[in-house]
């Protein structure tokens, strides 16, 4: 496998170029003093030698070595411990942490350029501090401020991890019918009981202690979801001190065997009469973990992009290396008895896939990480507002469209090798196994569709679409004569025009067939999608003009290959969105 | 895993109802005494048995125990072997072997309904007697009388395995610079040197000895593809009886670790002035194998359609079985607390996607298997002539069309499971990772595409798509104005303008742009199968009314689905085929 470098200049482009962070940055009281564009770049230089050269290095090895479950007891690859330590102690643990608590507080326009980082180094090592952000965000919002006093500092140091335990045996993306129970007890606590399957870090070796944060039901506890109650439960109690005092009746009874992510612990969890707190209100679990969620799910497919480039910049250097065959006379090297695999039109078209999803994927989450963070720090209502409708447009398209096309782009990085791509040496098809859990977990894609069509979409009656169509249109209607766009702002324009009337269409078939919605999410999570890829693609290419630099000029040639090749998929997405639910509801059980 | 239920009866549809095989056979004297439809049925039902109950019991467990290498030594699972000799017994090693030499000689429509058994139930394990087919096939066509005395019957009982040994370390796709040496000895063998990589089935316990075909070059080879030559060299010596004499020096250095089919030893073969025998003439080893390679590749294509069905087969039963969420309210079942994910519009999709190209996939490998069979065995030279014209042109489809559709299945199949599907114990990831390696090894599927456009469209000035496309006018002609499938028949003869259209197009530019070819090549070639598949689909569609049974509903309510959901995915590649090379080549090799 090739040395892992991290793509820094286009990240700064993004940022700077591109999205201008750093301007809205000085908009934000919470941001205005700590963060501004050196200071950015200074961080991200210091996170990419963490991903470089501590995290990169171990995947391939820890992959082979995987976690291993003894009585209860699980153990990471040996090589993690290390790793985990220096990344604590160098503060990326808590990197998105709240200040007051000891974390960096780094925006998510930023962070998001370190979990793809990380994501690229190494998914399974990455999800040990990524879960611990998520818990660590949770207990912030919504957990009493002893909680927070006690566990915050400790897991933003890396001291502790965490967990977040939602799926049972029976249900996963049911949440309504989860059957652990929460009994108070005379101390304030509650003593929760139950079995969790697929908690990603629910066990293992790294650090002494584990907070898990658990859905479970008060005995009061209406059906479905609305009965939800969230706690925390620690693998050990501890005294004011944080010194461990009694393990708490939590264990894990098992761990999975797994397509990839090998080294990431997947643990079933037990959970029997454990002492817990609850966080947040009574029957209102879920809702705590909202605004997490729209963080978790944005990481998630960040985990599809950061595979994507690590696969890519493996299959560029292969390409230019190998040497089979023989391309165009014009490009052929004389000297050698066979030319590289980079003059080939379909190795071209395969790594020009993978780098339009790549950098389209990597400015797509910057910019829903910049609107995550206007949610979260504008002083404008009105630009909040914004933001917030955006966000919840933007972040099922950004788990389910990243991943989806983070798995294709490894298949492409896989072919490119051959018959070496299908061994392990190599390291390309771990990428593709890694990178496939990333379309079922945090939802599965088809569920991130539901939420994008059906709950937001057709939810708003078409409201929370505005925003997005506003900057869209806005950007065509400025750009429409750019005298070197002309062509793709019309394909643009044109896609536009698309997405808005199968919108309108779905909403109108919508209210008179029920099966409608969950019969064209998919198709329509995709075309929106490839629609705002193309949007980004001109703005990084309008962008890259602007500034002039020769490196620049590929940004340039990847938008018109992205217009040409990838952008005319709509057009089958299209006509299957309006076919609607036909043909897939008149089938009997017995007739599949 | 559900346990594995063989689709006979949509077998015994395609043979008789859709195309008529034995109609076929009538007319093939080397065919007409051994096969009719009564018998077809009796072998398929067996086969059926060894795959349901002798191979398929056996791949999850076979995945995990994998094969090992000690010493040169190679041990491939332990069920492995009783299976295996259960199957030499049966006959079923030389299934397509000439019954001359104690094959049973069966043609190819059916022997790939056989195919498919085998591969659904695994893949594996189906590699053993599949290599040894070919290797069984190519002698017979192209060795001395001698060695096919000798070899033959040995191989053909499954007492002997074989082995394809092509690619080295340093070229696969491009075998013209292979550099494995033989140099004649006095007895008329030849001494071979060289390493083999990736040579399935080299080394194993199952049998005594191992027949290895070996591409290498002779001392006085011109350069290039028309410099090599064939070779049998065993691993062990016999004499006349065939009884093993002394070791050869060919020997295993290593096996792969592989993302899949790990129950199958993919070896690293080391040839030390091993013994060896010319096969066919000198200088013409590739033309040797050019006939097995249409059937080996439309076995691999078979791959990915028996791995696809396994895949649905399983995620059906799932889906009927598991309960997460509610469904639209008129298929609500109050009994329970939720609704199977068969009620689920997007579990429909998913389902309905991997049916459609499963049985359209069974169809393309019976269409394709009928063609060989008439190139085969047809008295009529016109029907020869055209079944050959057919087979050119539709291998590397089947190929890699039926691959790539394999990958997307297996993908949706493990999609279904949820969480559980990225769980080794349930196997729907084992069938992704083991149907992976299809559209790789045997020519990766962009060198199909690249065969498929470059050497039989272009190279034969589009003269070798007549008779597709008159067998696919013909059939719309004929049912142009059938009163179920108007809609569907326009929809046909669209796309096989389309077809037609893009054909002439890149006939056209390809004379002046040396690169056009290679950029659409991929594209072109799905192209072809979405096209194919639709003819199929409406001839399914339409035997299936005229025989009018109840279970054949379900074929024509997939031919909606294929035509309103996938079938529009063709818009999208035909404009990505008209743009051409553009947008691929103005690339630097460093501005990836």
């Amino acid at each position: 496998m090739a040395d892992y470098r991290a793509p820094r200049s286009d990240m700064d482009f993004l940022l700077h170029d591109v999205f201008q962070v750093a301007d809205d940055w000085q908009q934000m009281p919470a941001l205005a003093e700590m963060m501004d564009a050196d200071t950015a770049t200074a961080i991200l230089d210091e996170a990419a030698k963490v991903a470089e050269n501590l995290v990169a290095p171990n995947s391939r090895a820890a992959d082979e070595e995987g976690v291993t479950w003894e009585q209860g007891a699980v153990s990471v690859p040996k090589a993690y411990h290390g790793a985990f330590k220096a990344l604590a102690e160098g503060g990326w643990v808590g990197v998105t942490a709240n200040p007051d608590f000891g974390g960096m507080g780094l925006p998510k326009s930023l962070s998001a350029q370190y979990e793809e980082m990380l994501c690229s180094a190494d998914i399974a090592f990455s999800l040990y501090p990524g879960l611990t952000s998520g818990a660590i965000m949770t207990l912030d919002l919504h957990g009493s401020d002893e909680l927070k006093a006690h566990y915050l500092p400790r897991l933003a140091a890396g001291e502790w991890t965490g967990t977040m335990c939602l799926t049972e045996p029976h249900t996963g993306t049911d949440l309504g019918i989860i059957r652990t129970k929460a009994v108070p007890a005379d101390d304030g606590s509650y003593q929760i009981s139950g079995t969790k399957i697929f908690i990603t870090g629910g066990e293992h070796d790294l650090v002494e202690n584990i907070v898990h944060l658990v859905l479970a039901k008060l005995p009061d506890a209406p059906a479905g979801t609305k009965g939800i109650s969230l706690f925390l439960v620690p693998k050990f109690l501890s005294d004011e001190q944080g010194n461990l005092t009694e393990r708490n009746a939590v264990s894990c009874g098992s761990i999975e065997h797994k397509m990839g992510i090998h080294a990431s612990a997947t643990c079933v969890m037990n959970f029997d009469g454990a002492k817990g707190w609850l966080v947040g209100e009574p029957h209102k679990g879920l809702k705590a973990m909202f605004t997490m969620m729209n963080y978790e799910r944005l990481g998630v497919g960040i985990q599809g992009l950061g595979t994507a480039e690590r696969s890519y910049q493996n299959a560029l250097e292969y390409a230019k290396d190998r040497r089979q065959g023989r391309g165009a006379k014009a490009t052929q090297d004389h000297n050698a008895e066979a030319d590289t695999l980079l003059v080939h039109g379909d190795i071209r078209r395969m790594l020009l896939t993978m780098k339009a999803f790549t950098e389209g994927g990597r400015a797509f989450s910057t910019w829903v990480g910049q609107q995550l963070d206007r949610a979260k720090y504008a002083q404008d209502a009105e630009v909040q507002r914004r933001a917030d409708a955006m966000v919840a447009l933007l972040t099922p398209v950004a788990k389910a469209f990243l991943t989806d096309t983070g798995l294709e782009s490894t298949i492409h990085g896989q072919q490119i090798f051959g018959g070496h791509g299908y061994v392990r040496e190599w390291g390309q098809e771990q990428l593709v196994r890694d990178t496939r859990i990333a379309q079922i977990y945090e939802g599965t894609n088809g569920i991130q569709a539901l939420d994008l069509l059906g709950r937001k979409v057709v939810g708003s009656q078409g409201q929370l679409l505005t925003p997005l169509l506003e900057t869209l249109r806005a950007f065509v209607a400025e750009n429409r004569n750019h005298k070197t766009w002309v062509t793709e702002m019309a394909t643009l324009a044109a896609a536009i025009d698309s997405l808005e009337g199968v919108s309108k269409d779905v909403l109108q078939k919508a209210a008179t067939d029920e099966n409608w919605i969950n019969s064209v999410a998919v198709e329509y999570l995709h075309l929106m999608g490839y629609v705002c890829y193309g949007y980004l693609w001109l703005r990084m290419a309008i962008a890259a003009e602007a500034k002039g630099s020769t490196p620049l000029q590929t940004k340039i040639k990847t938008a018109r290959f992205y217009f040409v090749k990838l952008m005319p998929r709509i057009h089958g997405l299209v006509a299957a969105i309006q076919a609607g639910s036909r043909g897939l509801f008149e089938f009997e059980d017995d007739e599949f």
